[in-house]
């Protein structure tokens, strides 16, 4: 069984884009800019933006944190979008969803310029997510092609089982792990809340992703013998022996679990820090006007 | 085994558009108008694009045939296209594929207007169907939706299992099996050229999706006893003995198939004619300005 080890992966990449932006500072360019949209003070929220504000640190991008208080109109919202879209030194930027429930999540992605929507929500890097044009990958699924790639694990002909069909990782991962492409080319099936003989269908998987959201879903029977399993699942499930007082628990029952993978995504420590950094990856893209020119 | 009778599906939609459309004038509306733009003289697209005409006739529709020789420039198909999107009484038009070498389809495609889109293909209408939002949706996936609907066939917590990959009718067509909603709920599966074992995922399936294009590939042993089976193969297999010098061939050997099933489409007459009768209704949509206002 061999750990991915997604923290030291993340920290890897991060330094190659710091890397890659001191030259192109040295070379007379621009240093990337990615801006962030906070609304009210949710502390999951508080916590992811400030990890992307210090992850833009570490890979020598400028950041810009924008905050509303809960109550900021939808109308406010998007003249501050609509301004994002417009200033030529933001080369990317994100609304940190969730977002108040007076206010249109929807409205608020579309809003967003898809040359700039580095989160990859727009229904135009969706779709061309599912067509297989270059675009803006979302965060999750483009962290975990990426561990694939880093740690070298074949996919062509594999058996892909996705747990979770949700816009943000099941559905885009699903079309990922189907593409004419290295990783991708596996025979890939999405198991829901509807499906059937799911542990069964979780016993056939050479590769497994766990994208739920129950902590401890997956168990050692619904696991094959040296399959590869990538949690998403970071649920808080409370515990008052942790300093925060809840420990991130991810869809798979780590301990039971590992022991029969080749390769496994541990919880913390696994896919969480490659979604940062995908963002990452995005800006810098962003920055490079790579995607759309 | 009950045939699902693709032909006679299509023609009670067409006649209950032609009553709507009807009411609608009747009320003062405005007829819904599709333009089709045809490049060359390619035998498969005239005939497409003739009974395209021929189903806009039957349903009251206007409709529009622009044609250009094989030799048109970009530039000037890209101007027509532009003439149509700001063209107030053309609600919806499609540009019939495959075009020649020299053009872009994808540039093409990006360029009509996502509003008049009818066929489904736009980046903003794929992207809107992955995340589960009103949008065209593309003519033969659609077509199958509604024969499962008309059907009444069950497909909540089924596992439906797709055959193929492609933009047009695979990916999408296993996004929508998936989907929150009637036809959906499906576990969905899809396989492709690199899938291993296929027999026997086939067999696994209650609703069996043939979109690989090869001629009889699905036979007998690898359907299950009661599956549903939705033949997409359109494939012309030459054969002197038919006046047109070719026998239209689904991907489903049909003899040996359809006594396992419980339900299944021919070839012809099955997929086939709901394909069109999809773009009327997305054309019907577009009039009504039902999606994009």
């Amino acid at each position: 069984m061999q750990l991915i080890d997604g923290k030291a992966t993340a920290a890897q990449i991060k330094a190659e884009i710091a890397e890659e932006v001191k030259q192109i500072v040295e070379n007379g360019g621009k240093r990337p800019h990615l801006a962030a949209i906070l609304v009210g003070h949710d502390g999951g929220s508080e916590t992811y933006v400030r990890n992307k504000v210090l992850a833009c640190e570490a890979c020598g991008f400028k950041s810009t944190l924008i905050r509303f208080e809960d109550n900021v109109s939808e109308e406010e919202l998007l003249a501050k979008v609509d301004e994002l879209n417009r200033d030529e030194d933001v080369d990317g930027f994100i609304v940190q969803l969730p977002l108040p429930r007076h206010i249109s999540e929807q409205k608020v992605i579309e809003a967003i310029d898809y040359r700039k929507d580095v989160d990859g929500f727009h229904p135009i890097n969706v779709g061309r997510l599912s067509i297989g044009l270059p675009c803006y990958i979302s965060a999750t699924p483009n962290g975990m092609l990426e561990l694939l790639r880093r740690y070298g694990i074949e996919t062509s002909g594999k058996h892909c089982v996705v747990l979770g069909r949700s816009n943000i990782v099941g559905k885009p991962m699903a079309t990922l792990m189907m593409q004419k492409a290295y990783p991708g080319d596996c025979t890939v099936t999405v198991c829901h809340s509807r499906t059937k003989n799911l542990k069964e269908i979780c016993r056939t998987a050479d590769i497994l992703i766990a994208a739920m959201g129950q902590p401890n879903f997956v168990t050692a029977d619904m696991v094959k013998e040296g399959a590869v399993v990538l949690d998403v699942g970071t649920t808080r499930v409370p515990n008052p022996a942790m300093k925060s007082g809840f420990k991130l628990t991810g869809d798979v029952k780590f301990d039971e679990v590992a022991p029969k993978c080749s390769f496994i995504t541990p919880v913390p420590g696994g896919v969480g820090p490659m979604t940062i950094c995908s963002l990452m990856r995005n800006t810098l893209l962003a920055g490079k006007k790579a995607i759309y020119g």
